[in-house]
Order: C-alpha cells, then structure tokens, then sequence
C-alpha cells in the first residue's frame, strides 16, 4: 500500500528550521547544522547509510510546498522560472507542488516533473499516489507541508532524524494543538554518529 | 567527578508536562500518558530497565522545585506542612528546594530531608553537591527547574524519555532562545517499549 511519508532533521527543541529563512540562509540562520550528520554517510557505512538507503526504495512521488519549489517574491509565473533547481533537478521523479498560482507542469532533464496542485493537500495527495503507481509518496521538505498533512489526518509516517542542538527559533515541526488527538507508534530507533533516526507510524 | 543532571519524559511535541496543572492533574491534562512506558518496567529486563538502574547508581542528593515538593496554595509555611508526598518521602535522600519562602530543614522517614534554598541556583547546586559527597546530583521534577539550570550553564547531563505522542500544549522543556548557545554531545540512545531513551551531555 502506498504510503504518505514525512522525513526530516528537527533540532532538540524541536525546529525543523532557524530563524529568519531566506534565498542565504534557506535552512535560517544556524539551521545549517541539521544536516552536519548528512557528512558523514559517505564515510562509512554507518547506521544513518543503510537507514537512509532502506527508506528511499521505492519511492515512486514527491510533494513539496511552493517555498521549497522556488517560492518567494521570485518571478514566479514568468516562465520560464524554473524554482531554485535549475535544468536538472536532483529528484528524478514526479514532483507535486502545492501553490495557491495555477501554472503548467513542467519537465525538467532527469525525469522531474513538477505539477502545481492549487486544490488542496487531499487532491495533492491522490494524484501523488496515482503517478507513485504503489510505490511511496514522501513530503520532500517543508516542514509547514508536512504539518497541515498531519494535522488533517493525511500522514502515515514520520521520520525524523533529531540532532542535538538547539536552534532557540524558527519553524516549529509539532506546535499544532490539533496533533493531540493523534495516536502514534514507534517503528524504530538507530543511533548514529551525531543524530538519531526515528520512525513513526501514525494510526488511524 | 558530580554531575548536575536531569531526566524527564517528554512528548514528541516537546511538552514535559499537559496543559492545566493541578493536584487532580500534576502532569497536566493528557501528562499521565507521559509515563505509561514506566508500567512495563518491571514485566521484563527491557533496556529501560536496565538504564534506569545504571542511570540510578551514584546519585547522593536531589534539586527540586517548590511545586515538586508541594507548592500552589496550600499551607505552605504553616508546619507541619509536608508537601505531597507524606510522612516517608520516596527520595531516601538529601533533597535541595528551591524556594523564595525560607524555612528550616524537614527530616522525615527514610532519610529523606528537604532543606529549603533561598539564594538561588548556584547556591542549590553548590549544597547538593556538598551533600552528594562526589555523587551525582539530580533535578528530580520540575521541567522549569531544569530550564533554569541549563540556561544558566550549570547542567551537566539531560536523559530524556521521548514518548511517541502529541500533548498540543502544556509546559515545553526547550523553549528558551538562550539555549541556542548550548552546544551537546549525543552520549546514548535506547529504544525499549513505547519511548526512546536518549542521553545527552552540555559541552563547555
């Protein structure tokens, strides 16, 4: 069965991101360092390696929110404003993005196709899952995306990779009093060099 | 060498405790769900258990809060007033509470004592430390004590119980934009039964 999945790195006080987000400092500022322990996968094949290989199998869909497309007072809707990727996005998959602008999909080299969804997460969602043809569809960045899934009930797994520092502000992943009344369990735990992978089932 | 260290449970939300505190609801509305991995404690050597016993080895005093002990408007100041937790106290040790009310030392059964400490942080540490005769000190309760000692640089050690649930709201563990400043060593991480114990030191 497909599934809608959310990974990402959160500080230990719970920021997805820093403060003041902006085209130099897309993480805010100091958020740079949620992604430090990324560094040394190449290293080794250390837990976070097999973890992260293991999770990307079979993902067949990615939805972003239109921040992480290129959003922004950029030239949105001039095209041929292409988002911050440039010709070659790294994804190499169908990629949803939800924006209030209608626009055109568009193919980029490498097998990435952005199709700008304007009704709604839910309507998002089912044609991720159709183009994903089973496989997986993951909320690729985003931390707001991946929040208002959670929040309307359409999320089935968190992964988080918690890193030990503290950002102090930015973009809170849980601060929504309607997470509340979710009922979670907890899928598995791997330690590794500087953070620590956990996964979350969301049951309905 | 002592340590200053603190262990709490805490959501996935971040929250040490549920909203609306009161003595029907000493961890908040929701809070209970905070500790129901403790149940399991006992069925099985689950590696909480046997955290919890290494984790308890060496520890010669204790830093509370005024609410921990028994705070709120009850007959505070008027002896004998005992706080919540009766004539035999299940801390079998020197207990430190931080207090603007000064009031002479309590010595119940068991060998719990509570002194009362007026002069603030430091000087709490100082004579817990002084008692724990080269043991460990630890902050028994009281996430807003907690906060206050790691922002003030005198923490050495946080373990914390992350629960796989949401509160929505109530007292959060990290919320001062004074931590950013901290920096810290992921020491551990056990997963057992329903929480992922995760073990932390403060760099200085």
């Amino acid at each position: 069965v497909s599934k809608l999945r959310y990974s990402g790195s959160i500080s230990l006080d719970g920021f997805a991101a820093g403060p003041d987000q902006s085209p130099e400092h897309p993480l805010g500022v100091g958020g740079r360092a949620l992604h430090t322990w990324m560094k040394d996968l190449d290293a080794a094949q250390s837990g976070s390696s097999r973890l992260l290989e293991e999770d990307d199998t079979g993902v067949g869909a990615l939805i972003m929110g239109r921040n992480m497309f290129g959003g922004g007072p950029g030239p949105w809707g001039e095209d041929p404003w292409q988002g911050w990727w440039g010709p070659n996005p790294p994804f190499h998959l169908p990629v949803f993005v939800l924006t209030h602008h209608p626009r055109p999909p568009l193919s980029c080299e490498g097998g990435t196709t952005f199709t700008f969804v304007t009704d709604g997460l839910e309507a998002a969602r089912a044609q991720a899952e159709e183009a994903a043809g089973g496989q997986h569809v993951d909320i690729c960045g985003g931390a707001t995306v991946a929040k208002q899934y959670l929040a309307a009930g359409l999320l089935d797994e968190i992964l988080l990779h918690l890193v030990p520092i503290f950002l102090g502000a930015g973009v809170r992943l849980f601060d929504d009093q309607a997470f509340a009344t979710i009922s979670l369990a907890q899928v598995f735990v791997v330690e590794a060099p500087g953070v620590t992978h956990l996964k979350y089932r969301v049951l309905r």
